[in-house]
């Protein structure tokens, strides 16, 4: 729990924004691995600030140093631990943070639960802390991948634009505007074996939606139909099995969004997650500061307008995480 | 996992809908609290089938017996177990059904997983189980009662209507053309105090996500802004901090539905969750046999067309164990 | 945690010795298997008190109701419930307990802890909870004999007595004194395959340690050259590694236990367990009651002068769940 | 499990012990602690290698670099990672043994159970994997301290010298005799309030022992009077409550060992952990390789004879680690 995510396949994340590094350990892994790292960097620099004009301009190299659990490029079975120093870090434009509570921030919140914070880049609350997930996916992945099943987000919707070649605009009229913008993410799981989920309270969508809502920013899920399937008839949403000439049970169609009672079903899962437009916006606000007094707060520092770019792949990281120890846990 | 929910407070369900009983067993209430046994019964009739024109015929007394951790009306702090018998139990209108894979059910992925299954009333997967979770809930509630904090599920929306006066028009259609409607439930937890919640994946809007995505026909949930936030921009959804006459921390705002990375801020919780139409349709239907072989159903038994009105307490109950436990997470 | 136990396979116990019930959940239970019901009354007739003039003079039939999981006499996947009720319970023996701390019982500790208890017969410090535990274990027992791994424990001292035909001399002796006298239990697993346990803090050691450790006057636990492997030379303890004529890895000797690095490897594993004499005596004793009043304190009710005789059972019940739990943790 | 241990402080453990460093992370660390560094140097100080001639040649600084949880000296309540580097390997020393069994070591195990194992210095199974035990467990005793509990360990047997006097002795006489001596360890945790532990599976006993049973070459453990007390009649062993000058409950001796029913009672906590003699001896030995040919294998490397010198601070460790998490398990 807290910094934990998974039951066979555990990955434990720890670090801060503007601390030394952020990083983690992925316990439980199946031995006998070959760890692709390039893959690993090929997602790392998906999720890497500063590789887009639409993204923030905070410079990382996100060089991931692997401690433990791999030898001659072969998983051990034992914890992999992974460290990713934070270099470009510029406390000094948080200085004038450190008692004031962000609107829609995790400020208050933290040093209500703490009684302390780093308040440096909004210490452990930041999406900085996703780095680690990343790696920690990327290896899922490929343990994913030996067994054939793939995963795939993309970009649904960002603000009120739903078709690809609107999204960009929405992104920079908002930063034109010193605003923000939300999005959905669309994920696609395909391969899964039927059989994948525990119930009651392990169903495979409880173990997606605690996935996908830890992320930072998200503010719903839904799977198959979803919430618009609330307004549509039963007999709208039909999924009829047959056996298809190989013999193998197939639905005619997958409303059901590859999961029944909890379970998989050997079609496509498929998903969607709800990015709230970023928080910090870059203009004069009303707020308070930790003794109660109101202030008017000018934010800086470097931050993204949209979140949907660069959260693609922790959705995709979050989403191996999750079947790989699905995975597991079915002993197929 | 899979039967148990929960971290501290810790309830773990048992029972298939044909079988002998369902029930559970709740771990880790706190000592010393007053059990108002007629709360519980009250809640377990918002919950009873048979109890509405709108709901399943379904009779059943759910009587709740329990049998330990409870000394004197009192809370031992030990395990409280509890027993509801299954008593209307017509198992031999489940005869045919024996080899059939229902459409939208969990039959097939059931078999996929556990190569056997108990096929009357939908065994393990059917919503008889939700039985134990109310009485638990029931008894969480009490518990969070004491502490100041309260829970109320209400009807958003059943298909197409938004507005309660339309959705009994919208079941009865549905049961008029042997057709079924989802539905919509709004939730909301007041007199939290902020603090509560366990960052990054202890979350507690992931902890809520966990507990509404494991009742049977959830397919979404979102708490705040959620979906719809995502088409608006960031400065539309601020919530601004500012100090009341009590000198407390408030939000002059909820677009954040009281929770801000992770943990909650002192202002009310809500979140929605999506329910899809019953998958049991009162008509003839095309499906495949265990054997894969095709054939037609034609579905009996008592079911609901709804599952909303009876949902309203799984919801509150669910969030009621969910709080409670975050409640004991906090230490608070 | 608290009163579950286990990983994979979970049982969670409940119950007071003089509520309505005891019994229990096990969560986790592959699918399909055959359960012998007869098997499990021949394990709960070895634990049950009045079988013997060694033992508490308390009649219990014992008799296990299987609530859910089970379908056509073979488990479905699904927890299974089970409830075995109070039956004999003379609660008036216990009325003038409900004020006094019995000394080296649990009274102090739980009034501590929960500020409340159920003083009669123990409440849920009775040994009466592991009835539960031998109704567990017997269908893990049953999970285990279809991979070929079996369990033994038997008695290798009673007080002074390391033979067995000085056993039932050392217990009718104490008796005679009203004291009470304890004892070692010794236990054997054979058939395991090598590779069970999960290093580092899921060492197979770890695992049967806690399980006996919780057993009701557990005191110590040893395995392999144990406490006495202290007092000797590494050169004296060596396992040497060998090949059989079947071509498998096998060790010369069998200091380690059948477990090396916290992993089983294929060899017996051995352990035993300490039982402190039973702290309840039938005679005056000074103590004081929870007002902190020095009392003179007259104990009768019926107990046991010995657990080991009826502890083989428990102690074998919780070793065939850790070794169940750790073989499908092992994927084997 | 696995590489974690502990419910609400949780340490999780990683490395090799010739890999490029060993490390963990202890998340649930309450916020707000002013950390001692050099309090956590101490300790590893007296964990270290080559730090005395009784203990192995290698030399480690040991030098521990915290990447996140602490700011300003203080804890944030966020995961507190560190890593120690691996200096001074010599994994030529081992590459003989890349395909050898080494009689009573973790190769065997490892390789049936993974398949692959790390060989140089043994790998995961290393004692060098306890460094970051030693490092969390200092961190633990900083907050234990805060509340008034303190733990000390020390030698009570080396082989078969029982007294101080006669432990060099022992030692000294194993290495010029090219073999190795076992100990016990006793320990003491003292100003501990009564009402830790959580019955029944996570008694405080079960949590101790579970500590303690997870350090490389633990054979034994026992708590209070323990296998001694099996061959006591009860009479003897009665600790009689009775009420101090200040009406707090005490006991007027303590065969007990400050536990009863799994709760502490207030009183000191004392049990003994039995180590058993170093497997690894300096002469040769008849053994096989992963083919499961005969071979003759000679060891080298830098190996202690005696683990007891070591193993002390890292009882201390595993015991604070426990008291912390189960005086944060009873919310005291």
């Amino acid at each position: 729990m807290s910094n934990t995510f998974g039951t066979l396949l555990r990955f434990t994340g720890f670090g801060e924004s503007h601390g030394p590094a952020v990083g983690g350990v992925l316990d439980g892994m199946p031995a006998g691995i070959d760890i692709d790292f390039e893959a690993v960097r090929v997602m790392m620099r998906r999720r890497r600030p500063g590789a887009s004009p639409l993204t923030t301009a905070r410079k990382e190299s996100d060089e991931v140093k692997f401690l433990s659990g791999i030898y001659k490029g072969k998983t051990l079975g034992t914890p992999i631990a992974f460290v990713i120093e934070n270099s470009d870090v510029r406390s000094a434009d948080y200085e004038q943070l450190s008692h004031a509570y962000r609107p829609n921030h995790a400020d208050y919140t933290y040093q209500a639960k703490y009684g302390i914070r780093d308040h440096r880049g909004g210490g452990r609350a930041s999406a900085r802390e996703t780095a680690g997930r990343v790696v920690a996916g990327a290896l899922a992945m490929q343990f994913l991948a030996s067994r054939g099943i793939s995963i795939k987000a993309e970009t649904e919707a960002i603000g009120k634009a739903a078709s690809p070649d609107g999204f960009d605009a929405e992104i920079l009229a908002a930063r034109a505007d010193a605003d923000s913008v939300g999005g959905v993410v669309r994920c696609v799981v395909s391969g899964c074996p039927a059989g994948l989920g525990e119930p009651v309270f392990g169903k495979l969508q409880v173990m997606l939606a605690s996935a996908m809502m830890s992320i930072n920013a998200a503010k719903g899920f839904e799977y198959g139909c979803g919430f618009d399937g609330t307004r549509r008839r039963g007999s709208e949403l039909l999924d009829t099995p047959y056996t298809d000439a190989e013999g193998h049970v197939r639905m005619a169609s997958n409303h059901s969004g590859g999961i029944q009672g909890g379970i998989s079903n050997g079609e496509d899962i498929y998903f969607r997650v709800a990015f709230k437009p970023v928080a910090t916006l870059m203009r004069a606000l009303d707020t308070i500061d930790d003794c109660g007094n109101s202030i008017k707060l000018e934010m800086h520092g470097r931050h993204d307008v949209c979140v949907v770019p660069r959260a693609l792949v922790v959705v995709e990281a979050m989403a191996a995480l999750t079947l790989a120890d699905a995975l597991m846990m079915s002993r197929k």
